[in-house]
């Protein structure tokens, strides 16, 4: 099919005319949010049951099975089992394990309920209900306002918007989010379960089979998946990790089909995709092509040097630091697919020649010229800034989040500030809504932490920070460090301060983190005398990223009124995190001159790929079953073989990890898990020729399952005979 | 077509079994001796001419057109103008460069014939009639021969019967090739064209696109193509290059089809492979995988590290080293692609069930067994024995042969032995008729010398002939280094050795290869020194390998005929550097779980890879061409673009590089030049799934040489217009 009705339409052209090797249009760009669901003809596009069925407030539909957990997952039975990548829960597998009792590297089953163990850091959210509240966030934006003040009172309204609903809607969690930037904001209600446990997840030889060799690559061969279960109290209400608490009841489950998909099948997904960039101009794509992308990509390789130098040879500490790891390669390898893809299909000048055909539209007629004529040179001025700006701001927010035991100090010195003042004027970290994950997620952190690369990370970043020029300068930092900056003149304050923290003691943290704002500050600690260093120039970046985002909030929400004016047609918002639908086909495609990927792949692959070293270590027990050609039912009818991954050309980004792949009768049949390379620009543009994301095939999660794992009760939970 | 007739099938069926993706059968293993085309029903398989028309002894048929220059080359108009690899033309083109004028970079294209320029060190051979001599030879081995003595009697007759067939044949070469290991052989009658000159090679940029990263893959987009020009007296005779030669008339030159192939199409090939090993036992084949090519894969990769040491930063040295550079990593990528095919495919296990098949047939009846029962177990001893002298034969070797100085040195001293023996005892390259031939290279070899890198290899060459243990070390090394091997003990020696060597000098080494036997040996050299250290070990390596040689050719007739009673077919022998025809169709592939590979690529797919940088560094020129969208009559009708290499499942080996691709109608489509990584195994077995060689496409170097080099009385030349 070829309609595009509510999309960027003439970016899309410039693209497809650069994509290489077309292919059949069948999917669609967008990530549908829930109010859209209804107003899409799905059934024309190959659904077989009523959109209804998808999303309606008024009963138990097919969104209320799908969870939140950063990243998405779907419930699967009545009693709250669910599934979702073995990405998504590898840090909370990691928890669980240690050096003696590896479940990373061999895996978990639980042998009955009772046997499940705590998926520490993980919580899942439902989404209920939502409700436009554009008009009251944006009644607090008062004519002349200063920009920061702007953003600030847009902040304030939307945490009296949540704060309200929660208190009408007891148990509730709230979240106002913002849709189209400066624009429209959504109120959305949710239910926040937070004992999660672990059912049943496949060795790392299965579910991370490829590795970062293969992460972001098809032909895929990766049993991505983790079988996961939600807790509640006896009552049904969310309630934190207890032994009495008892399965969570979902309001709706997906059946799950174990016949999968077949090459040209209508799906679609459902999930929590994280962020996209299609609506933001030229400007802002320049800055990410040439500054933001090549230093993080850089700076998280470098970081992934010292933590491998780490667990060289120190296999907790190895253990330690795997999720870290992954997360940064992970990144790094999505940035360099990125810039790949921008340089190839020249993003930005495309961008820009769709620019440059509205302000010929706005130049044409002297009232939109007059209405719009100044937004794209607003936006161009304040990404310049940012630009300059950049360095420093990266690296202020790196010492605070790369690190462990600053990111500790600066926990502590800015909770002593932010916890005193009245609860909505908080950071939302700070907010008493907030505040117990807060120090959970710090106590988590300390569980991994690691000194030597900890202390490598922060050197490296205290470099970088002191080498910083002009108004980038931290001033703080250059009274600890006078002088030329060296190595050696940071050794002896870090080698006295590691020596001497208290900080790397997780009762002492947990000590700091319950006081009052006076006795954190009493503490004491090196970490928080560097803490208090970074401070001003901290909080000197975060005031003027609020003036920015006030000054972009404006000229966003023009730019959208002229570009709907330009284009003709309504948009949809990029993707903020909420709740989307979007939908395509099983499609396969060509990455390259002579080269076509079909969209299925086989056990016999992950066998051919299979060396028994890591990242290829897959267990031996695939190549007997195979031999044995012990496949039940669940072989694809054609390749006469386990299907392992799935390939479609639906639209999605990170947050769709976990998502169910459904198929057109909304029956579960595989779990969304990664993108291909050349679709790692999805974040920016999306293209028939080479976005395609990539699903773990259900009848390989069955099959393991059933086979390999011998758990033939989860396949009887789920409905599977 | 599944037809296989005189193959070795059962192991075949063997492979079949363990071949990722089948397809269907199309091509056919098999490199057909001249002996043997008229035999094959080619017309059943597709070709549209009489077979007559490819070879008859008394016609001027296709294979008068193909000429042996190492590699094949193949005539394409009635002035001597042929087309062959521009990697065939490599080392000539770079002994014409310099690096203001560097030819290799930038190309060469002669304006006229006057402008050609010499291919130094290359010679072409044509066949002109071949005569069984089996018999004759043989005749030569008495009952109880010893068996070094017995290898040295059926040489000795070889090279009379050599020398009675140029004397009765004037101005011809002569050769006996021998057909199955100590069974048959081939008296071949050849015209030898000793002045090749260079018409157009494309720069570097086209001609070796892709370089080392993209050898032995596909998808391919190497425009590997020269043409050159063979010249002979003015009388038609071969001769020496001289400004007064003229452009040589072959008897046939081939037609050229700018229309190219299409997919499915049947085409075939002619040309000269090397060595293939398909009748060799599990023993051997084991020997290779366990061995050799893990022990040459490594060690030419040192060699290659130690002289992109040498070059980086010196580009007349980096000019110098590039051919040995270009040969080293061709060699080691196809044996490291071997090694992965071997262990993958399983080859020595399938071959040895193929043998156990053999084995039971033999011994299920009491007169085979007494007639071969202990052919396979005599094999397996003599591979035994030669794996334990391994390591010394290899270092033995690669003394005399991966080092300039010594190599000098070496020849010099054996040159003063073996140029005093009778004609016909001497080693090859000592004989009259080759000797000069023998100066040549050494001088070609001397342009080319670079002291540094030389020394390297040396000096861990030596080190590894000390270490050498128990029967194979090398006793005059030992005196010349005594105790423990050091590179400190080497040091001094080679400091002194190449500071003081008058063989590094052209006109030294020149002067001594011109002295009789004594004289030379006067010289007084340290790398005659050196040489002398290491004759007596080589001497005996070579008595000892005689030896072998004997012992293999005995059992190898016996298993030969074991095997064709076993397997009820006759067979063709293993390549073995004679002319050879092969067929197939043109097809793609899968190498890989969800990969297909179509069997054309484009120009798009040239820009697509192009970096700018070597080895993708095509020129600009082929950009602006494509965007122009300026084809020409040269478009593949349905890619629409210009089909640069193509795909086909003939069987070819080393030695086909330059082969002309020839269709149904016996015109030239293409010229083959390598082979797909998974095919690298072809020497040892062949598949219809994996085995795939590659060409590039006639319209690809039509196109490049009217529309990039502008060259259209090439064109002309072949008819085109």
């Amino acid at each position: 099919m070829n309609a595009r009705r509510i999309i960027s339409g003439a970016f899309v052209l410039a693209l497809a005319v650069l994509a290489p090797s077309p292919v059949r249009p069948s999917g669609d760009e967008g990530m549908y949010p829930l109010s859209e669901i209804l107003k899409l003809d799905l059934r024309a596009k190959g659904l077989a049951i009523p959109p209804e069925e998808i999303f309606s407030p008024d009963r138990p539909s097919l969104v209320y099975a799908i969870v939140s957990v950063g990243a998405t997952g779907s419930f699967v039975s009545p009693n709250g089992l669910f599934l979702t990548n073995h990405h998504v829960a590898f840090s909370a597998v990691q928890a669980a394990s240690t050096p003696e009792r590896d479940y990373l590297t061999d895996g978990f089953l639980a042998g009955s309920r009772a046997e499940e163990i705590q998926a520490r850091g993980m919580t899942a959210r439902i989404t209920e209900s939502f409700r436009d509240v554009s008009a009251d966030v944006l009644a607090a934006v008062k004519p002349g306002m200063p920009l920061a003040e702007r953003t600030k009172a847009v902040e304030k309204r939307m945490k009296e918007i949540v704060a309200t609903a929660e208190k009408a809607n007891p148990g509730k969690r709230a979240e106002v989010s913002e849709m189209f930037l400066g624009k429209s904001y959504v109120l959305f209600l949710f239910t926040f379960l937070k004992d999660i446990r672990i059912a049943y997840v496949p060795p790392r030889g299965i579910g991370e089979f490829g590795g970062e060799t293969d992460n972001w690559m098809w032909p895929r061969h990766t049993g991505d998946f983790a079988f996961l279960r939600a807790y509640a109290a006896p009552d049904g209400s969310p309630a934190d990790f207890s032994p009495k608490n008892v399965p969570f009841k979902p309001k709706r489950f997906l059946k799950v089909d174990p016949a999968g998909l077949a090459e040209g099948d209508f799906m679609f997904l459902l999930g929590y995709p994280g962020r996209t960039y299609r609506h933001y101009p030229a400007a802002y794509l320049a800055y990410e092509e040439d500054f933001r992308l090549p230093y993080v990509a850089d700076w998280y390789g470098r970081q992934i040097d010292i933590m491998e130098k780490a667990g060289a040879g120190d296999p907790a500490a190895a253990l330690k630091l795997s999720s870290r790891i992954k997360g940064l390669a992970n990144t790094m390898k999505n940035y360099r697919g990125k810039l790949k893809g921008m340089k190839k299909i020249g993003i930005v000048a495309a961008k820009a020649a769709e620019e440059k055909g509205l302000e010929a539209f706005l130049a044409a007629d002297t009232k939109r010229q007059a209405a719009f004529g100044d937004v794209l040179a607003g936006l161009g001025k304040i990404y310049a800034e940012m630009r300059g700006r950049g360095d420093a701001e990266l690296v202020l927010e790196y010492l605070r989040t790369n690190t462990t035991l600053l990111g500790f100090g600066w926990t502590i010195h800015e909770a002593a500030i932010e916890r005193r003042k009245p609860d909505l004027e908080r950071e939302a970290s700070y907010m008493d809504r907030n505040w117990e994950q807060t120090k959970q997620r710090l106590l988590l952190a300390q569980r991994n932490f690691d000194a030597s690369s900890d202390k490598a990370i922060l050197k490296e970043l205290l470099l970088r920070a002191l080498r910083l020029e002009g108004p980038n300068r931290i001033a703080g930092l250059e009274a600890l460090f006078p002088g030329k900056p060296s190595e050696a003149a940071i050794e002896p304050f870090l080698a006295k301060a590691y020596a001497e923290t208290k900080l790397a003691d997780a009762g002492m943290l947990s000590d700091f983190l319950g006081r009052t704002p006076d006795g954190m500050k009493a503490a004491n600690d090196p970490f928080l005398a560097l803490a208090a260093a970074i401070a001003p120039a901290t909080f000197e970046v975060r005031e003027r990223q609020k003036a920015r985002k006030g000054a972009l909030d404006g000229l966003f929400a023009r730019l959208s009124d002229a570009r709907e004016l330009f284009l003709g047609k309504a948009f949809i918002p990029d993707a903020n995190g909420t709740l989307r639908l979007t939908f395509g086909r099983v499609k396969g495609y060509s990455p390259a001159d002579a080269v076509y990927n079909p969209p299925f792949t086989t056990l016999a692959g992950v066998l051919e790929k299979a060396t028994g070293e890591a990242p290829f270590n897959a267990p031996p027990g695939l190549a007997s079953l195979r031999k044995a050609r012990d496949f039940g039912r669940f072989a694809h009818p054609l390749l006469k073989d386990i299907p392992v991954c799935v390939l479609y050309d639906a639209d999605t980004t990170g947050g769709n990890s976990g998502s169910p792949v459904l198929n057109a009768r909304g029956e579960l049949v595989g779990i969304n898990f990664d993108r291909t390379y050349d679709a790692t620009i999805n974040d920016y543009a999306w293209s028939e020729g080479y976005s395609r994301s990539i699903g773990v095939d259900i009848r390989y999660v069955l099959w393991l399952t059933q086979k390999f794992a011998r758990a033939d009760f989860l396949l009887e939970e789920m409905g599977i005979r």
